[in-house]
């Protein structure tokens, strides 16, 4: 059994659903303590985290990751227990073996191997792990990068350890994600008897055309990394059940992909211009969840690449697909962040796998992308 | 106590909530049996149904009209029993006191003081009083009308007592009542996330345009007895209240208030039309609650208006504006039909009254309508 593996089986086997580690992250510690990296916990809350650092100086390499998991689900439907680490067919199963217990494992063992071939490189690296990223994650990474914020510590290249390979192991990385903005809308109407429109004033008619010109309106055209804008509304509401009356008001709920084109100050003036156009009341609140954020080319992007290239054989993609992660928070300190770990099929699903040979590769490419960015030319 | 407001007193006693008639018809039926009305009882399941017919030959008058009463509502909130009548202030009180025992007893009275002067009218005299006017209106007046139109009974002056009074007794007259007809409409998208719009379909978006575009739409522009139709959408429900999940489907429930320059087909025809043109599947469901129907300048809205003119000394107003009443069932048949009542403030409501002094005169409109129609000039 290969380290990443041993490694990836020690980490399925403690039941750490979000918020609790279940000693995860302490034997990751001292694992790391051992080749000379410096070991913070910073707890907040319920949630545990850990800062583990070796070098003083920079460019800081940070691997970023989190130890808990979403829910089993029905345990009956499991082949194996989700928390007994079992290998069938080539694949280590177990919840959390891609998202990301694999991920963390190979983070671990590529560090291992890389400071016994160079234990004076250049720079530092460290390792950001947080067991509240798949729940609410506000005690989780957010917190921890306001206290290097705090400190002046400076993060210039995270790689996160998502599974974001879809076909082949390496096959796409995320360069970035897509901004997510979430608006409350009530339109105000007067309410009264269908057989009387005269004396009401019904919120759907007085806003239809301002409603349809959201949903119709063309809010960029996205870039070289991103898709275009999307809105959509996702919730709708409007009446009592009653057939013969008007309703007072209406209730829509809507939320926005966006890319780097836009901000969320100008998303949420445009929105306003275009419901003033339509000459009724309306109230309307927002929720930001995370601003998008992309990494362009350049040497995290570079390295993680010919990387790939070198242990893969294929050229990988570009991607800022999918919901949001963790990079989320650590991509405003103007840090390179890339998100690279195993495919994932069978993320938050029942039988919930990773293959044992892409563990391993996974290790490669990661020690591979430190040779490169921190070993002096 | 005059026999108007005896008689209104002695139904608002009965405490007839529909269906119950809780015996005012056949008090009714006593009075009028006492000056030669031949009486029919036509239950239909829980519903009492009085046809009393006096004369053999046309024109036939009929005065149309129910029983039953809504719910009291609150008894703490009434100042007195609403079946006690009670007289406060010139006002009868009790539930029906205006919708519309107070009518009923009238219509019995004018028919008394009318055959008493004109044992010999001309033509025939009719009662059609039915229990579930307030209800489902199933096994009422509709009921009766089957019957008649199967043995070749044609109504051909029908005078309805619904309250239609604004301000002052006959100051309005229904001449005409709006069509009603609702529908039902699903808009069928393709369920799945915000963050990838472009594997779902929103039926909200799909069919924002075609949804505005009935709203927008401009149906008719009434006529010299009808305000322009108007269409409300009354309910609208889209979405499961996640704020990430891009809705299957949406729902929305409209209404038609319709004049007679439209019929219930070329509605539904438009608003497929208008549907069709968004490209988007959908699920459509009608009920028609009622076709429009009109009585325009003829014997019987000359006749009434000349008795209110000669009793009130005001012009009445002719008018289709409110809800649906048991006119729509008799108008079909070609009857001419008018609603003439006392005022509406209160119908409905905590401390339904009646005036004493409106009673006794709306007897003797009624009387002068009789005369002015069965009494050979």
């Amino acid at each position: 059994m290969s380290p990443t593996l041993a490694l990836a089986c020690d980490l399925i086997a403690r039941p750490s659903v979000t918020p609790d580690d279940a000693g995860c992250q302490a034997l990751m510690a001292e694992r790391l303590a051992a080749i000379g990296f410096r070991i913070e916990h910073l707890p907040f809350g319920e949630v545990s985290n850990l800062w583990a650092r070796r070098g003083e100086t920079g460019p800081l390499f940070c691997f970023a990751g989190h130890t808990d998991v979403v829910p089993t689900g029905p345990l009956d439907q499991w082949t194996s227990d989700p928390f007994v680490p079992t290998i069938r067919d080539g694949l280590l199963f177990g919840r959390g073996a891609a998202d990301m217990k694999g991920s963390v494992a190979a983070m671990v063992t590529a560090a291992e191997s890389f400071v016994a071939a160079h234990p004076g490189h250049r720079g530092s690296i460290a390792f950001l792990i947080t067991s509240d990223e798949e729940g609410p994650s506000v005690d989780g990474t957010v917190r921890v990068i306001e206290r290097l914020e705090e400190r002046g510590e400076k993060i210039d290249y995270a790689l996160v350890g998502e599974p974001s390979s879809s076909e082949r192991l390496g096959d796409t990385i995320k360069n970035g994600r897509r901004g997510s903005l979430s608006g409350w809308l009530r339109i105000q109407g007067k309410q009264g008897h269908v057989a009387h429109p005269h004396r009401a004033k019904n919120p759907f008619h007085a806003s239809a055309p301002a409603l349809a010109a959201l949903c119709a309106e063309v809010w960029d055209a996205g870039n070289d990394y991103f898709p275009p804008t999307s809105f959509q509304i996702a919730n709708l509401n409007m009446g009592t059940g009653a057939d013969n009356v008007i309703p007072g008001h209406l209730d829509a709920q809507f939320n926005l992909r966006f890319s780097t084109e836009l901000t969320p100050e100008t998303i949420q003036a445009r929105v306003r211009q275009i419901l003033d156009a339509g000459g009724f009341d309306y109230d309307l609140s927002w929720r930001l969840s995370g601003k998008p954020f992309l990494t362009p080319a350049g040497e995290l992007v570079a390295a993680t690449r010919a990387a790939i290239r070198a242990v893969q054989g294929i050229e990988t993609e570009l991607s800022t697909s999918g919901g949001t992660s963790d990079g989320r928070f650590i991509a405003p300190t103007g840090a390179q962040v890339l998100e690279l770990g195993p495919l994932n099929a069978s993320i938050h699903q029942i039988d919930e796998c990773v293959g044992i040979a892409d563990l391993d590769q996974l290790s490669v490419i990661y020690c591979q992308i430190l040779q490169r960015l921190l070993v002096a030319a």
